[in-house]
């Protein structure tokens, strides 16, 4: 009988919908805050991100069933032992995070930041001319489930997408224009707005480097809610301060939380939300990580494919 | 020949739009600020929001183009001769409105407000749970050009719209159910975000008042960037502070410029932009008045139809 732990805040039908996928096995629930190694140690399946130093050496661990889309943690070397399947949850957060982006994204276009600041100051005060996303060209780095749910509602408001995206492939329809990351320096000097959703590894390490930002268009805005990783923070202030950009929103940081003596929260044309954008900010989020891990559960017990089985190699779906 | 006095920032394109469609008139431009009374009295035409106080009591004035959507001044007794015509410029607003609106809405959806101010305290902190369009129900009132492009963006995100009209009229395309002002009491219960669009009028004055907002549900958002007037300040502000609103922003207020010492400014829940959702702020909005403009006055010396005729009963259009 294989033991289950379950470490997500499920409610009452979300353990009957994972208890019926799982038919047979034995269901721990626990929180993170409050798991211990010991626990973690004796499970053949985990739902939910343990903590990778708990896991790291367990020698009972068959599948690891992340409740994130990233799985940069787990692919350090030593964490999951040789044979241990990881999926992740893609799929699930793609509302919730293109619509944080686009909030982001219009309140910078539309300079709301600004006016919060002047309203606590209670300062009635005109900041002049706004952009429009119906007349903006948009770039979109990473075109999973969250990068197209954001080119659509983008595309829906009137703006010109182009994706990138790291292989060849058909043009998505979310999306107006594709090309490959090999590309990304032609295109990035046409973009009013350029959103990243690229995950956190060793490819997309700082790919938002002094050089790229450089390439950008004067007044561009700059859209992180990917990982922190992607970008060098320094050569985001530097561009922020002495341009090119007009302005960015973060929702990651190359550090989290972002330390409180860091140079990023005085920058008054720099938005920053504290990595919220996904997990449990939007109810529905549990609902379709719970559905995700039911359908691969049952598929694990019948010994048939898993869903978003991640590759070691590139910390992408396979 | 007719003067016209135009008292828009024109560039060199626009004049020849303008001069184009009054051929034989005697063009004259000025800014709001520079026009003298005297410049303004010798008009026959007039294109562009004159000052009321400049306007009133001239013999010569017989047409009126505003640059506003809006009308309330030019309505009150005495500034305009029983033989002047007006004429607003609805139509030029309708996208540069409702993105503010929409960017506005999504703000207070994700807390952005909340967010943006422990940024300011460099705090990294999890507000809680959000909400998301696609699963709200919002209410527009006043279903002109711009209240209808609002609805569409809000439908695009999934939501479920109700529009509000004066009159019975077939359902648009925007709008999913459709109820006139006086069923207003009986769907308000059922919004998740209600926005308002209305004009200032006495119809339309202190339509939001404490018994309304008594009537709308628990943790509902307020948006208003039609006009201050249809907002009774007291009741918005005891709304945000006793319930039942969760949050409300607004780009227009009962008195503006909103003095310094309004007690609204520092209603953390509240966001307020200082009534720049139209105007100049996006370059386009001059494109569209002038069009409209350019074709009412050639309509005008032909005899023919205007665009845009404003019923001096109700500040709407006729």
């Amino acid at each position: 009988m294989k033991t289950v732990l379950v470490l997500l805040p499920v409610r009452e039908e979300h353990k009957q919908i994972l208890e019926q996928a799982g038919e047979g096995c034995c269901f721990v629930y626990e929180r993170f805050q409050t798991v211990t190694e010991e626990q973690v140690q004796q499970a053949q399946i985990i739902i939910g991100c343990a903590d990778p130093g708990q896991i790291h050496g367990s020698e009972k661990l068959e599948w690891l069933q992340l409740h994130s889309a990233g799985a940069d943690p787990y692919l350090v070397p030593g964490v999951l032992g040789p044979k241990t399947v990881l999926t992740n949850a893609t799929g699930a957060y793609g509302k919730a995070v293109s619509e944080h982006a686009l909030a982001l994204t219009l309140m910078m276009q539309k300079q709301l930041y600004l006016y919060r600041d002047n309203q606590r100051k209670n300062r009635w005060h005109d900041e002049g001319k706004v952009s429009s996303p119906s007349s903006s060209t948009v770039l979109v780095m990473g075109l999973g489930d969250i990068g197209l749910s954001y080119a659509r509602k983008m595309k829906d408001l009137g703006a010109t997408v182009i994706g990138v995206k790291r292989r060849p492939a058909v043009c998505p329809e979310e999306v107006d224009e594709l090309v490959t990351t090999e590309q990304l320096d032609e295109v990035l000097p046409r973009a009013d707005v350029v959103a990243s959703f690229l995950p956190g590894n060793g490819q997309t390490r700082h790919i938002f480097n002094a050089e790229r930002f450089g390439q950008m268009k004067p007044g561009a805005i700059f859209v992180n809610c990917g990982r922190g990783g992607a970008v060098d923070s320094e050569a985001l202030l530097k561009a922020l301060r002495d341009g090119p950009l007009a302005s960015a929103a973060v929702d990651v940081t190359e550090i989290e939380p972002l330390p409180a003596d860091s140079p990023l929260w005085e920058q008054e044309n720099l938005m920053i939300t504290p990595h919220v954008a996904g997990w449990l900010h939007l109810p529905e989020i549990l609902d379709r990580v719970v559905e995700i891990s039911a359908a691969n559960l049952r598929a694990y017990l019948q010994g048939g494919d898993l869903r978003n089985v991640v590759d070691f190699a590139t910390g992408y779906r396979k």
